[in-house]
């Protein structure tokens, strides 16, 4: 089935690469993207905004910590002790966090080393098998960075000058479930500023922060932990190109 | 210039539809709808997401408050003097609430009557002109019910079963700007259950909060305010049918 539409200012589509790899490291992920979006029949245009969940940032980047190899410290078992956590997770979590704001059950709330609370520093575990232990994986060390990489690959390959967000998922602390913001950017301005009409048909300015608002859309394709279709492109988005973008003027 | 993909599990459209009037009290919402989507060659599909900001559904159901009109109470004076804002908006916003967090600079933190957190209880001001005066304007009563109402015209006017979701925008606590979330849905169950692969390669289960997504989604083409473009479609998201969904179950 034909969508029937012309993309305009009226229509955003949202498109999920498939058939990506389960990512390891070393692997150049703007590449991947590029040649399975070419094996789909997929054209990147100047200007599709590519939302990447930031867990295959991660695991490209080799960022997988085995829990067997880490020394938990004195702060660490005190968590553990309080959230009912593996201490060597917990050191982890230290170690990705400016600061620990406080724990709620098996929460660790916490202001993450790139500036947003998030709960447990935005890492994850997972046990691979009884053989290999359990492992940690971190967000990436520099998300920005991360994100121009693959602006660039996609530049380089494709000929396309395209926006690159990652993302993660953030629990809200009344709602369940979590939602997906930027914790990245790259050729995309952190605030979109729009004049409009408001509702009593008054001229009014809004600073939109659009870069979270396309986060969240790619959820919609992403799933929660964005790891069956780890990376969205979406098209029709009118947005203003930065070169030299920054995720840090997002944050408060 | 068309999208040139099929539509499938990997692609979603959002559509926003054009050349909504501004509302006013009394107008049938589902109605515009279908005549501004249909003057614009856009047909309606089993299975589409509409999501409506809240701020049109308000209008349509004439919940606009002359501040003129409102005597506020003695709580509500403190509310102002600690806040700087106008006693009677103050008044109106205690109004909404089931309860006042705090305040944070002009800011008033609520739980809202409807159950969730938010800033001023989701009550806006603006003022029309000074012949006019100042005026608020609040959630829709039950917005379940709201959405129900958009449901149930598209489904006469339109023959097709549509999901409804209204949306109002958040602050985070620490980003600048605002996401847009669900306060009501029809059609659509509230939260989506997914078994999907993790990040390595293990079955695991997942609840997304979908709707929370697709109303993040749709202030893409939105706004943050939503009052521009206040109705967007969404097509192609598989989701669970709920006849009896309510946004309730949302809430933590």
């Amino acid at each position: 089935m034909d969508s029937g539409w012309s993309l305009g200012r009226w229509q955003v589509t949202l498109y999920a690469v498939p058939n990506l790899p389960l990512i390891r490291a070393g692997d150049d992920l703007g590449s991947l993207i590029c040649e399975r979006a070419s094996e789909d029949g997929f054209v990147f245009a100047d200007g599709d905004v590519l939302v990447v969940a930031s867990k295959v940032v991660s695991k490209a980047e080799g960022l997988l910590l085995r829990l067997a190899d880490i020394t938990p410290s004195t702060r660490a078992y005190e968590l553990a002790q309080a959230t009912g956590r593996d201490p060597r997770l917990c050191e982890v979590i230290l170690q990705e966090s400016a600061e620990v704001l406080g724990t709620n059950g098996r929460m660790i709330i916490t202001r993450h080393r790139l500036g947003f609370h998030c709960t447990n520093a935005g890492v994850d575990r997972s046990n691979i098998s009884p053989e290999y232990g359990a492992f940690a994986i971190t967000l990436p060390r520099d998300p920005d960075a991360s994100a121009l990489a693959i602006r660039d690959v996609i530049r380089a390959r494709a000929g396309r000058d395209v926006a690159v967000i990652i993302s993660d998922s953030f629990g809200l602390p009344d709602r369940y479930g979590a939602i997906g913001l930027s914790v990245g950017l790259a050729g995309i301005r952190h605030v979109e500023e729009r004049d409009m009409d408001n509702l009593f048909g008054q001229p009014t300015h809004s600073d939109l922060m659009l870069v979270d608002a396309l986060a969240a859309a790619a959820m919609v394709l992403m799933g929660e932990t964005g790891e069956a279709r780890p990376v969205v492109v979406i098209r029709g988005v009118p947005y203003t190109r930065d070169e030299s973008a920054s995720f840090r003027g997002l944050l408060v």
